[in-house]
């Protein structure tokens, strides 16, 4: 959430904060302003929901989807800036930070590299919270590693390769809601998720995460709260 | 137009394009970036309108609407640097410049100080293209001054202040299609636009300016090319 | 300090952090990166002197010595993030933020406009820490206003005009080191600073600030630690 | 050159002027500003050198030294969108654009990957002038395949891998002007090159490029140019 550019809006935030119970906050990487992280935090401390950082690589017009070849230290640095500005403007509300959850490809970059990955751990250890991240990629080892806790996510309206990777992408396609639905219900009866080549993956996970810049994001997390509330 | 900024969205291009005679292209300092340029002038292209360039303030985040303290060097070579953006994408479609139409707070420094005006002149002067801008301010006397050809602009969505100066705002309020209609009419028939203090104010004009980011701008663009056409 | 970024190197960090007491670093917005700010802050940390803040417009090509039009929300909330970036690498170094001192165009944008004052005051109130500035002007009176501490300076290496107002440049100019110690003597003796048209100003204040960006900055420091020292 | 970016001066652009044939300058992305392109430009115009275009990544903290995925599409917008922001600063000075020369990692993923290179040649195409690059990559098949003159460079101040890779540097390193000279003779000479692992590499070249950011580039420029003067 948070994803607005000063007159750019972005995503469906006010209509999923009723939904979910912890929000990604954008912190002016990939996208988020200041005065976008004010509005959010205070919508968000008010609905009671759990508010994490959302740290992205340095890239605006690329929204933080395209790689890039950076340093441990560069990636320890520029997640310590961001989730440290976020900070603030919890502390403005009240409010405290919940957890950090690396954005776009810089997840995608963390869950491969243990090296770039400890970098970020080491932020979460300084702001003794969790991190969310991918069962079973350096997301979880580097934590376990470090000490620091770790929440394993579900995805919902991204496809897993065959491998259990994430396929992320640049532009959001929508998801139908009732796929999603079905995912997360036959991941939580049988443990399985089904890759984009029909193979059944083994993903465990604490928390299921819906992406708000998807055209019908509110349905599609409504769907799955409604699937997780009927377990 | 082409005020998207990577996978931001903004404004209503696609709606308007059928409509009006020309447009101003951002060049990715108070929006835009390089694939949306690509795309807005090859879509201008197809259509035949004119494409002007619409260089703005450095600052994606207050969309070039918070005026910023600038030197006529500054200025000049702002608008350079953009205007040359631009025209290499034109030369890509094997389209020309058609002129040069400063944005938002740009805009209106330019509408009152000469100097800066000079700035933005001299460049229109070294592409040989007319500026758009406000008839009676330093916009039009610089042009004349610099022999640089001028065309006066009537505004149909923003209010004009007593002493005829344009109201800019940060964020676009929704327009009354039937109003702009009516300000179009009257500004041709008798020749007199209303002020916000209901002063009856003289504004010669060339062209409509309708902007692209209010949610209704297709209709009001729809209801002023309705109300020229019925003259 | 910290106005380093990426491989553009600024100022002469290393050589002051022996002379002074307190430093003000960038953070990220008029100059400045993540990897600088960790740098500086470790090496100041390493140095023993005070850590304050130093936020300012965002503007890294005008190193933020454009004036901007913001309100206050927007300067509150830019403020607010910059001090919590830079609180969060104090935070890993385990120091604490000592101040904060608005840079450039901002702190004159605020000496004049209580409004936007009151932005970065509650900031400081927030953080719990003072404010630098100059006596007289609204960041005094606005710091009185909500009780927050207020830390009154002397420059050395700027001119103050007639009304006692600083004269903000865009390029430092070399300062006669003497001349910096004659000022700080005389100020700290007679009580009085001489204007740019030779006009005596009574400029109460509790630091000397130096610039770190002229080229002899490390003698202009020196000069005014030996001056301070010999009184 | 022109590498500078507002107050952060950059490089030995001045004392290089007097020595080299032909300048790449930044237009933007990896660094320089619009003020500094008006600078340097007027200033090759004055010395009569070749002034090529020398685009970069979009990332002013890196310095275009951390490699981006990008597409094809981006590739091409965005050199060309630099290319047309420098065209419009030679236009200024009645120059002409003699060159495009790929910029730091930029020039390096365009060497390993024809569709991105392609896309850069497209612009070099439309503008009807040679790219500069290295000879048996992807700069020189891709030029030839597209039919746009290709030139190659030999460097000097960095090494080359086992392969003939050029192993680009984020901090330059100084460089012994006489090493550099030496390459130059003995590889106009005998027709060699020695890589980091010793071998000997073929690597015909045009040109001779040399960085201007290394503290003593135009020690190293000058030993360059009397290497080729006295062959």
């Amino acid at each position: 959430m948070g994803e607005s550019l000063g007159l750019h809006s972005f995503g469906n935030d006010p209509a999923l904060l009723d939904t979910v119970d912890a929000i990604n906050v954008a912190c002016g990487f990939h996208s988020g302003d200041p005065d976008t992280m004010a509005e959010t935090v205070a919508a968000a401390k008010e609905k009671g929901v759990l508010i994490g950082a959302h740290p992205g690589l340095p890239d605006l017009v690329g929204f933080g989807r395209r790689e890039m070849k950076l340093s441990p230290e560069e990636v320890e640095y520029l997640v310590l800036y961001q989730v440290g500005a976020l900070s603030a403007f919890l502390r403005r509300e009240g409010a405290s930070l919940s957890h950090i959850k690396p954005h776009g490809s810089l997840y995608g970059m963390l869950a491969r590299d243990p090296d770039l990955m400890r970098g970020a751990a080491r932020v979460a250890q300084l702001f003794d919270v969790p991190v969310y991240g991918i069962a079973g990629t350096a997301h979880q080892t580097v934590c376990e590693e470090l000490g620091v806790p770790f929440v394993a996510e579900l995805y919902v309206d991204l496809n897993y390769g065959p491998a259990g990777e994430l396929l992320i992408q640049r532009r959001p396609e929508p998801t139908d809601p009732d796929a999603a639905a079905h995912r997360v219900t036959r991941a939580l009866t049988d443990g399985v998720v089904e890759a984009s080549d029909g193979a059944l993956l083994t993903i465990p996970f604490d928390s299921v995460c819906v992406h708000s810049d998807a055209p019908n994001s509110p349905e599609v997390a409504a769907a799955v709260r409604s699937a997780l509330d009927s377990i």
